[in-house]
């Protein structure tokens, strides 16, 4: 294949016969010549295309708008502009196609509110550009980061008849004809189906067999909520491991991290400046700061006593056996410990069954990792393995044992001590890109009322 | 975190001291100690342990049976028995949880369709801990081949309000209460919403803008057919490139197959010894050749004047302008070409929309690729980039110009010509692991009756 932009940008030498295809950003004319920037979305900047207004192909030159497709053929020369090392002096241009002047993306300063409703063009602009292509890097660093440790991929179903946690409003899936009067039982799977909220316990029977494993796939919420942070459909991580306890599990978590804001610096560094610069000024002061400070941990007990303390007038107010809000959250890792923070052993009563319980009786050993600006970005636990305390939390769960009688089976026979986490993909890249809105981290984002393209 | 199996299997020199945990496979008992075979799930093999008679943890051996899990310490030395290199010498063994006389997996040669009711247990067994481990392999190094290529990952929507191809039965996603008479407008989205059959349409959106992006995850099909070869939800990876003609569009589909079989030899050699023994005598084989033999390529006419010499009875009559049946695909790649084999230029009539109309004003710039034993596992084309003939072939399948507007604007802003294709996952799963029904290769399958787990 041809070399990309990318590649031709970073060229160790001139080169007298190269060609590139791309879409013009901008053009200039000059007497002399034209100057085309020519972008093919392998990188965040385009490359400089120099036509002599002496060339034949000149004579095109003038139908050339932005966003118009173009082949050029020439020769690789160091650039005497300042900014860039390279550019093509072209002896060919031909257009592929063309873009009028009702092309939506000439002028720059859309809000995202006009762009998401071109969200088939939009990642043509800089800022979604640079957002998906952070996307891409941040999905196979994960993919990455699980196999060099040993890792199974396994792809939970995303049609279920069951609910994780009897948590969350679900989407339900159906062949039948709405309105009509069809017993479940005639339904495709022959009873009730819903796209699933988590592949947790999928995965803890497949960690009980392969020993690690991790999900990474769409999971669904059917939330009637209209927030910067809820989206119906998103996609989510669940590492679980078997013969690992909770700070086993939460070392796991913060490198997890940690080895992603690094990608960031390391494969994201032209977005990133450019994120810095038109979206979130403190971005990478922020990344570095988390990069570069040792995790800290609270236990819940110990969070609640400083929010408690720290004389803030909270919104919701701060008891212990009550859930940590958002606000709560980010005092922690904002103001008192200034970055990175995993809370854990949380009550009880407030965290799903499957959770192990403590020695104490009225905690169970969760955690949550919380980012600065963020709040929770992690959720995991080690799971109760041991089938008396399983049952009862079941039982005072209200939960049938028939219906989880298979994952009851994993403590029935060779049960192990196990635990994992859950990281929501497009709150991480909230984080890393500094974009505030879930919408605009999402190549097509499904929310009430929205289903486009 | 401790050495797993696979880590000690593979140690360059004995250690005085190493950890395992793991689930007990086999126990052999004699006078002088017991013989515990020992899988942690990271790799095919287990490890054996040697529990003295004289320790005081001996005590503990009788109640150990097949799928107990177990923590041993002790010291890693060479293993005299053939077939090993090394075996552990326990200085200390500890349940962790047993498994008693009712462990469905004691005895070996359970059948398949008995695995599949008890599929949080099957991947423990040699069979399905081989193709799952292949299969995370096999995701991976499909990451792996297109971020190598400067491909971008897009996540398409699993929810959809449109269907790609107006081909294929949909399931339907909603919060309405089935059998209530609520108007579509009343529904999560304000419109009735489907399950993706295929990520292509958004997916060139993001290849006129990114140049080379690919899908990876699940679609859905809601037709009631029970075969070895179909699933209601199964996971497809759909490559797109602009600047990319059907020529360089078959090139990456062959190498894409060729790497993958690479992998199989590279990274499951255990995996593929096991299954070349146990479930396809021929898979090694079929593999080897299949990466030796240059892809070979006949045109759609072409390929019918072969089938139609070859004095075969088939069960459909070939016929010009009729679609290849299986049994057609497998006498190509199996007896004709004795290899894979990739078809081009089919009749347009029998083709999508949106496929690129020849010159020759009959066929469309279409190919698949065959292979043997499997029969067609990539299905692609160069995608019609002129406004002009792409409403007319629109007007023909009698599809709406405005549901498909952003689909046009590609063409009418900066139209480039693209091509891209789509290869089923479980299908290669078939035909690097020789399993032969697809309920055997995907964690938890759901098919017509079933969404158990």
């Amino acid at each position: 294949m041809r070399p990309s932009v990318s590649h031709l940008l970073a060229s160790e030498s001139p080169s007298p016969n190269v060609t590139v295809s791309g879409w013009v950003r901008t053009r200039r004319d000059s007497k002399a010549c034209s100057f085309l920037e020519v972008g093919d979305g392998s990188c965040f900047r385009g490359i400089q295309v120099v036509v002599d207004a002496n060339l034949p192909c000149s004579s095109l030159v003038q139908q050339i708008l932005t966003g118009a497709a173009v082949e050029v053929e020439g020769e690789l020369v160091a650039s005497p502009a300042s900014g860039q090392k390279w550019e093509i002096q072209a002896r060919e241009l031909r257009v592929l196609g063309l873009a009028d002047g009702t092309y939506p993306l000439q002028k720059k300063g859309h809000t995202p509110e006009f762009l998401r409703t071109i969200g088939h063009l939009r990642p043509r602009t800089n800022l979604y550009g640079s957002v998906f292509r952070v996307r891409s890097r941040m999905s196979f660093a994960i993919h990455r980061f699980f196999n060099e440790r040993g890792f199974f991929h396994v792809h939970t179903p995303i049609i279920t008849a069951s609910d994780c946690e009897g948590a969350g409003e679900m989407f339900r899936v159906t062949t039948l004809k709405q309105g009509a009067q069809s017993k479940p039982e005639e339904d495709f799977f022959g009873k009730p189906a819903y796209l699933t909220v988590s592949g947790q316990l999928q995965g803890e029977a497949f960690a009980c067999a392969m020993g690690k494993i991790y999900t990474f796939g769409p999971t669904f919420r059917a939330e009637n909520s209209n927030t910067t942070r809820h989206a119906a459909e998103f996609w989510m991580i669940e590492p679980e491991m078997a013969f690992c306890d909770l700070e086993a599990d939460m070392s796991l978590a913060e490198e997890n991290i940690r080895d992603l804001i690094r990608v960031m610096f390391e494969e994201c560094a032209d977005e990133l400046d450019f994120l810095t610069k038109f979206v979130d000024k403190a971005l990478t002061q922020r990344l570095r700061q988390t990069l570069d400070k040792p995790s800290e941990r609270l236990s819940y007990t110990e969070a609640v006593e400083i929010l408690k303390k720290s004389g803030r007038k909270f919104e919701y107010p701060v008891e212990w056996g009550e859930a940590l809000q958002t606000e709560h959250e980010r005092f922690l890792a904002e103001e008192h410990i200034k970055g990175p923070v995993t809370i854990f052993d949380y009550p009880r009563a407030i965290k799903p069954f499957y959770m192990r319980q403590n020695d104490d009786g009225r905690t169970v050993a969760a955690m949550d990792v919380l980012l600065p600006g963020i709040g929770e970005i992690i959720g995991g636990s080690q799971r109760e393995e041991r089938m008396d305390h399983l049952l009862a939390a079941m039982r005072l769960s209200g939960l049938s044992e028939d219906e989880y009688s298979w994952y009851l089976d994993l403590r029935r026979f060779g049960s192990v001590p196990h635990a994992g986490y859950g990281m929501g993909f497009e709150r991480l890249l909230m984080f890393v890109t500094g974009v505030h809105n879930i919408r605009d981290v999402i190549p097509f984002a499904r929310t009430p009322g929205h289903a486009d393209f």
